[in-house]
């Protein structure tokens, strides 16, 4: 494994993979990380071209560590000097980085990840071994039927693609795929799989919304003065806490998945302005909306578990990729959010 | 002291008086409660004419400790049995409670307080000791200039309050007020000084309104489906909590609030809009919501302490109620959410 960018989520990976015994390498811009990971003894360079050759060479998988804006000089970089290997991301978006990867020409060896782990903090120094145990890690599976992996913006194919192309012409981003998800669960991850679209309408309305709501209701509360924030509880205080986040990480999330955060937007805009209406009528009342926030929240407390922690109670589906009905099976999985496994075929 | 309701708060409050040996005693509608409060040592009954004929005799402070439905009830039954006791609440909002309590010829020894701690469970099997350590206990000053309590209608009066009548006036009024601060003090809690309407629009800002947004984003999100719910992380957990807060206590809180709920979610909705317009055209960027978000959660921070627990850093102050210029004190430590304790005159 070759890991381009050591902050948190990429430095904590080259962290985990090392402690289980697989062979990983890194790379990061700035000296002093390079130093710092160095004396800890991980295996890492500040030449990019250097450390692209080994990839191609040793055959690794490329993983890029770094955020958005800093991915079209890392792929340019892949194309040239790791020709063959397979690729992927850790991004919170993944139709947008889907786009970049097909300008670059390496659609057909990339798989989008996404790890849903991290902290508050960032760098090399919030790097952490175990960051991802339990963790939910999206796979793309845009590819899987031998469509061109840009097919984000080719609308949904549940239908079609069950009928794609021969499972021998996907063998080479087949084979990706499954070194994405070995990873991933070398790492103590739950892997789910979903196509870029799925994937960034859903977090559009679980993560992204969820950071818009927390800076509106965050300036709402300060607009009332000194007054209301000393009236402040617990429940403001986790409602408002990823407000806390350093506002670049919530543009490039937002601001990356536009069309999906505005389609949840509105939806919540208008169930707000129902609310409003009730609440400005005393003749109505609010239940609506209350009732459905309570049974919405039911709902995902029996997925989540109580707790929301690891004790989730997903659905899980064992898949043979590339066995014939797989990708109904695939698509199965994603339309129910379930965790996957990989069988040997 | 005289606790009329065994739930959460008024069975915690027993509890804790108790344990601090000051002399308390409670009734329960629920023969269940009764019995079980008993078994446990505390002085309670089910009998409503003799528990406040008992307050009456022994000059006890009533404790309000049901919800806002049930407090009609219990205001007649302590205009007819307690008719020269003080009188406090526990509910979280005071505008309504204001004017339930004029509606029964109560407000010359009424104050309203709102202690501001609670979990999602609740009836007597849910009480704890130790509850109100640490959490704000909001007690309302309407009524300290001598202005009837049901001023919350009359408008804001910083100004005018301070020539009010002579401090004799509102001296039975004053002694309630004090022993509310000491119940509070006692139990461990902070106590911070409000006009009802002054307290009920800052929890409408930091309270009613981060339910409501709850509902709504659980909502938003479960209309994605189940890939959705798999999604959803830690952050999404925190912001929805309070989505599983029993509808019918939500109802009475925002239905009981509506005007300074409505204000605050006209503000939100607002702020969402602006939001949504900049998303939807790639030429903005949502820079301004975020960085205003951020900037409150990190004023809010520096209230609360990051930790939001009892190390909070608000401002105290010291008052000797009655003395001349404290009626200005006192709203000064509203205006800046300030703490207060009680000097002997």
């Amino acid at each position: 494994m070759c890991v381009l960018g050591l902050g948190l989520i990429g430095g904590s990976l080259l962290r985990d993979l090392t402690a289980a015994g697989i062979p990983a390498f890194g790379w990061n811009r700035s000296p002093e990380t390079v130093t710092a990971a160095s004396d800890e003894g991980y295996d890492v360079s500040g030449d990019l071209p250097a450390t692209l050759a080994r990839a191609e060479r040793e055959d690794a998988l490329v993983v890029l560590g770094v955020p958005v804006p800093a991915l079209p000089d890392m792929l340019a970089a892949v194309a040239r000097h790791a020709p063959s290997c397979g690729i992927t991301d850790v991004t919170s978006v993944k139709g947008e980085v889907l786009r970049l990867v097909g300008r670059y020409g390496l659609s057909g060896r990339f798989v989008g990840g996404h790890p849903m782990a991290g902290t508050a903090d960032s760098g090399w120094d919030a790097t952490t071994e175990g960051l991802f145990r339990d963790a939910v890690w999206v796979v793309t599976t845009d590819g899987a039927a031998g469509e061109d992996a840009t097919g984000y913006t080719a609308g949904e194919s549940t239908g079609e693609s069950a009928g794609g192309p021969a499972p021998a012409d996907v063998e080479p981003w087949l084979r990706v795929w499954r070194r994405v998800i070995d990873m991933a669960v070398a790492v103590g991850a739950a892997v789910i799989p979903a196509r870029a679209r799925k994937h960034d309408k859903a977090v559009a309305r679980v993560s992204h919304l969820t950071h818009v709501l927390a800076e509106a209701l965050a300036v709402t509360a300060d607009q009332g003065g000194a007054l209301s924030l000393s009236l402040a509880a617990s429940s403001f205080r986790d409602a408002t806490r990823v407000a806390g986040t350093e506002p670049g990480l919530v543009r490039a999330m937002c601001e990356n998945n536009r069309d999906a955060l505005v389609t949840a937007l509105d939806e919540t805009i208008e169930l707000l302005n129902g609310a409003r209406r009730d609440l400005a009528d005393p003749d109505h009342d609010i239940s609506g909306l209350v009732e459905a926030g309570h049974d919405a929240r039911l709902r995902y407390e029996a997925r989540a578990g109580r707790s929301g922690s690891g004790q989730a109670n997903r659905p899980f589906i064992l898949l043979r990729p590339g066995t014939p009905g797989w990708l109904d099976q695939l698509h199965y999985a994603e339309s129910i959010g379930a965790q996957i496994g990989l069988l040997e075929v």
